[in-house]
């Protein structure tokens, strides 16, 4: 069994796989991750390996307790990866872009895909048909736009994500949704489009925190898949086990 | 002669008109307001209305000062306004938004007209022939989105706008900038298509601080027109005169 650690600014997400199945999942706040990691093995004692994709909200000392339990691989720019990186300077991609990338590689073989990743940013990831990983995007999230609209203006309140009317708002309130989420959609759908236009037979998958609000609002025919991201890390981990 | 005061959040802009000509422009820091107002009207005796447009920088004080030397219209929501009125929260309608929509109502008449806006926010706001102001939407301008970027994540750096070579980033820097700059080109062509479906004969002005840059990367027609909110304060100024 194979735990995989996701662990963002503020949350850590958990899964636990046997082979290719999610047989548990969990998300705590990052001061809460050794008692999580506790839990986890004395519910799952069967799991053998972990890799972590830490973007910053863990240190040393807690990575130092899942090797108390397990294997543990920290994914980095040091790790193996099965598709072929053209990317300029592979010590800065993300390490979430590297497991989109992967299960991109392993779950479309031979296709053309590209990956678009909505949480807090946008990520777009193209990896050709042949094994090649190219790059591709990072642009603001839904979230990061009603952030920014507030706390770098002086008169535009924090507004939540909700549903859309129309994309004309007729107050300061529906201006922003539309700004925001119509926005959104129309820059996701403009850039797939440019994508379509250069490759071939080109397959997209939506996934991230937001991927199933923004997929019905999509014109594109889209993938939606929301576990894209943990089934790349579980591969990476895998790849990286010998 | 009359003095435009647009004041933002750091920033005045400063421009005289002579009937419709400018004939005088400046920008200064929010600090520096009143010497530069002293020295304009040494320099322009013949100033005799002034119209201020204050989304944030400046004070009570501060637009006192220039009532010593001249009539002032301060633009607010209880402002005469040229074309009527269809947002459902007119006082919540921002004055930079009055002021595009009444520029577009008076350079285009009859015309259905879509302005975009793009400063610190990009702004869309839809003019109809008939006269009717419907609303639009608000979203971060190309600046805004490099800041959010930096400051809402852990790892990302903080970019210039510079040019873009191609839509797929192949490091770090060139997928922020595709994520920035070729996200707001497709957002804002998108929205374009939008309009231009539902209303015929749509004419596109594009203004405000980042129109040059974004004019010749927007696949979409449009007239790139630098001074149209100064014109637009100017007949705002003139319209509400008596």
């Amino acid at each position: 069994m194979n735990l995989i650690i996701d662990a963002g600014n503020t949350f850590v997400k958990f899964a636990i796989f046997e082979g290719r199945n999610i047989v548990f999942q969990e998300k705590v706040e990052t001061k809460d991750f050794c008692k999580a990691i506790k839990m986890m093995f004395g519910r799952f004692p069967k799991v053998s390996h972990a890799i972590v994709a830490n973007v910053g909200g863990l240190e040393k000392k807690d990575i130092a307790v899942v090797a108390v339990f397990c294997k543990v691989h920290q994914l980095n720019y040091g790790s193996k990866v099965p598709y072929r990186n053209c990317y300029a300077t592979p010590k800065t991609l993300g390490v979430d872009r590297m497991a989109l990338a992967t299960a991109a590689f392993y779950q479309f073989p031979n296709k053309n895909t590209l990956v678009v990743d909505a949480g807090t940013c946008i990520t777009y990831d193209m990896v050709l048909g042949i094994g090649d990983y190219l790059g591709g995007a990072i642009s603001p999230g839904l979230s990061m736009r009603y952030k920014a609209l507030n706390e770098q203006t002086n008169r535009l309140p924090l507004l939540q994500m909700e549903d859309l009317l129309d994309f004309i708002g007729n107050s300061t309130e529906s201006s922003i949704h539309s700004g925001v989420i119509n926005g959104v959609c129309c820059e996701i759908d403009g850039v797939i489009n440019q994508y379509r236009q250069r490759f071939t037979d080109l397959t997209v998958i939506l996934t991230g925190g937001d991927a199933q609000f923004l997929s019905k609002r999509l014109k594109n025919t889209i993938f939606a898949h929301s576990k894209f991201l943990l089934e790349g890390l579980n591969y990476l981990l895998e790849y990286n086990k010998h």
